[in-house]
């Protein structure tokens, strides 16, 4: 496609070593050439390909220098966005950026969108549309698994998947259409019969696809972790203990209240999200603080609930609460202060806790803890889906498409069941075919694509 | 020198297009060839030198894909460190950046500390001292203006004018070692007259870099500036009508209180730092909230004052208030509303505040904006200094070393008005030569290079 030339800072903003301006188009070295000069005065045009020039960016107006940085360029079409990219390696720092991307503006570019250069990667054909948020979702991941599974879907594992899908229902499509042109008897019985086959096959595969959700979801935003139990029983040493050992991914979440806090860890490859209502991880504060509601409905969204109680006190009326509230939840018991003489057994938990995973702490000895990273590995591992699995759906959208493709080969299997005419079952195999295709982008509208590029940062 | 290989991200932390880690030293190349491959599986020693290549950061370890990057090997001495240096442009993000950082620390590399490759460009001669202090405040660099005299400073300019003087001074000293060694009435007179010469030359040379340093420091934090009046005299209006045409170079400055916000704006070429303390712009609210001492203190550290009187009202108790603070500052008076009936004249003002610039406003019209920005403009060019001089100190420690150097030789010149002994001479003369010499870094002791680096930037 023909594209005008567009330029962005590609870097943070911040104090910094290196900043970097990127610019791309048909124009780009253009732009490039006008303000750059090497030690021998050569334009960027002069310098070989692809390798860094130090020099100078040089504001033809006046001649004035602008600063110190290392320029490069490539050339079309092995380039991000397919097209010549010359990219400027300035000083870190607000001004330095900035002005030279002043400078390029004023020198034929034009500002970059949100996610424009990888929308022209897209749009020019190097990456399908679930790789080009894939690179979205590489640059904000939160968790290392979730950058490896969006790392595996920019190389196309989700894309290869679609496609083989969207295979089968295009040979789907091509036996219909014969059906219908030769509409013989026992070719179409033959028909029948061999879109059903197919039909279960594309079923059982968006079947497994959308089993992935879950763990897709797990990875991407880590296990919702609340942990539980009255004031004094030790919730803020463990909560320490597993920060100290399994080290923050990322401590500092923007756009979180300070209602809610959310530490991330990583307990045994299984990304937790430990979410920390400031301090207030006793039922009663949650209660008193938040509202019944919302205490409720914050146990209702977590994947996990460490519950812990003192055994070396009897159960407490507020225990009894805290149990009443989580009887029916994913639930570690945690019966802590297993060094102290005990007055709560396993036995008495069980009775009113039936079914739920029971671990004797010593958190102040560090004692349990190995224990509860394990039972956390195995929770998570016995959730029918292996972590290990290569292809893994970690985005909203094509949990939907895949969705609305699953509901479409589910109808024109009934209808083939129930041997309805040809052209019905035709339209069902045709959307799913189209539901598929907005995954890869073959068959998504404008709007869409605007939406999605418009949640990309700037420079990217 | 030789040292060991050190590594860090040199890119701001943040959500961003790309990021960038650097590897300098004797290990660099040994590093990144056991991380990276390209999509031949040759690894970087096989690429060539100052290119970037494309292919995959693979964790030895396992052979699993850790990002898909740029890799680009920049070989000694030609470097920013004069090392052998590797740089490898990722994915922008958090994660990133931190797993190959940490795969970079795993096989080979220490992490960086603070300013340490420009500690090692300096250690390994490729720039002096001032030059390194220059790259700290490009990145730092708050205003346009700023950043040029560091880039200045960055190409050698204070180093080149400093290396004069001490040229100057150890011609001197050799004048004065010859005389002692043979010491002839003629030969000891004429020494004492050539050195009265020379030690003028380097006392006026003195005295006009230190002319620069208020130049310089207008320039690097901006000409502080308050806008007082009493309430609804039209303070917020000009305050908007200054910042909507002249673009707030840094509006967010991290580390300042919410007591005081400062916003910075560019007028004409000159940087104003705009003391908003909050909202309370009024004499009244700045003594009632911070007190008359602090209120005073913010009116004396002001380079400018910027007083509104209302026109359409007669003088107030407050506005006598005002005049009493501002009498002896630097201030421009501004009349405003004369587009109403005037009740306040020039000549009132002139009785009261003689001898400022006064100026007719109707803010609300947009009248006489360009007036005040013509005055501001020349107050600071009158200020004895031209800011086009080409070489301006804006760095603190190179001030004191100057007033240092200007005491030994207004000592040395005492001495020698004297006719003192030779050898009490030469003390000064050494002085002021070694206290320059720690401007270039040539006679600096570690500590001072240490505290130096330490108030850089991880990454620089």
């Amino acid at each position: 496609m023909d594209f005008d030339t567009i330029a962005a800072i590609a870097t943070a903003p911040g104090e910094a070593g290196i900043g970097i301006i990127r610019i791309s188009g048909k124009k780009a070295l253009d732009v490039g050439d006008k303000i750059f000069r090497n030690k021998r005065q050569a334009s960027l045009r002069e310098c070989e390909e692809r390798k860094l020039n130090y020099g100078h960016i040089i504001d033809p107006k006046d001649g004035k220098k602008i600063d110190e940085v290392l320029a490069v360029y490539i050339k079309s079409p092995y380039t991000y966005t397919t097209e010549d990219i010359v990219e400027i390696n300035c000083h870190g720092g607000i001004i330095p950026v900035r002005r030279i991307l002043e400078l390029v503006l004023e020198n034929g570019a034009r500002l970059a969108e949100k996610g424009e250069f990888t929308k022209r990667a897209f749009l020019n054909g190097r990456i399908d549309l679930s790789q080009a948020e894939a690179v979205m979702d590489l640059v904000s991941a939160k968790t290392e698994s979730s950058f490896d599974v969006s790392l595996n879907q920019l190389e196309g594992s989700v894309s290869k998947e679609v496609k083989q899908l969207q295979n089968t229902l295009l040979g789907m499509l091509a036996h219909v259409e014969a059906s219908i042109d030769f509409p013989e008897d026992d070719v179409e019985d033959l028909a029948y019969s061999s879109l059903k086959e197919q039909g279960e096959q594309v079923l059982n595969k968006l079947s497994s696809l959308l089993e992935t959700v879950y763990t897709g979801r797990i990875l991407k935003e880590g296990l919702k972790t609340v942990i539980l139990g009255k004031p004094n029983v030790g919730k803020s040493s463990l909560l320490n203990a597993v920060l100290r050992e399994n080290r923050a991914i990322v401590t500092d979440i923007p756009g979180t209240t300070r209602d809610v806090i959310e530490e991330y860890v990583n307990i045994k490859g299984v990304p937790l999200k430990i979410v920390d209502t400031a301090g207030i991880r006793d039922t009663e504060d949650i209660v008193e603080r938040l509202g019944v509601d919302r205490a409720k409905e914050l146990l209702n969204q977590a994947d996990l609930i460490i519950s812990v109680f003192d055994t070396s006190t009897e159960l407490s009326k507020e225990d009894f609460h805290i149990i009443d509230l989580i009887k029916d939840k994913k639930v570690i018991v945690l019966l802590n202060k297993s060094d102290l003489p005990s007055k709560i057994s396993e036995e008495d938990i069980e009775r009113y806790l039936p079914n739920k995973r029971i671990i004797n702490t010593s958190i102040a000895n560090n004692e349990g803890i190995e224990a509860l990273e394990n039972n956390i590995e195995e929770m998570f591992l016995s959730s029918e889906v292996k972590i290990k699995d290569n292809i893994i759906i970690n985005n909203v959208r094509h949990r939907d498409q895949l969705l609305k493709a699953k509901e479409n080969i589910e109808e024109a299997l009934q209808s083939i069941g129930l041997n309805m005419p040809l052209d019905c079952i035709e339209v069902d195999i045709k959307y799913c075919w189209e539901n598929l295709g907005e995954i890869t982008g073959d068959t998504v509208g404008e709007d869409i694509i605007d939406k999605i590029f418009s949640e990309f940062c700037i420079g990217k």
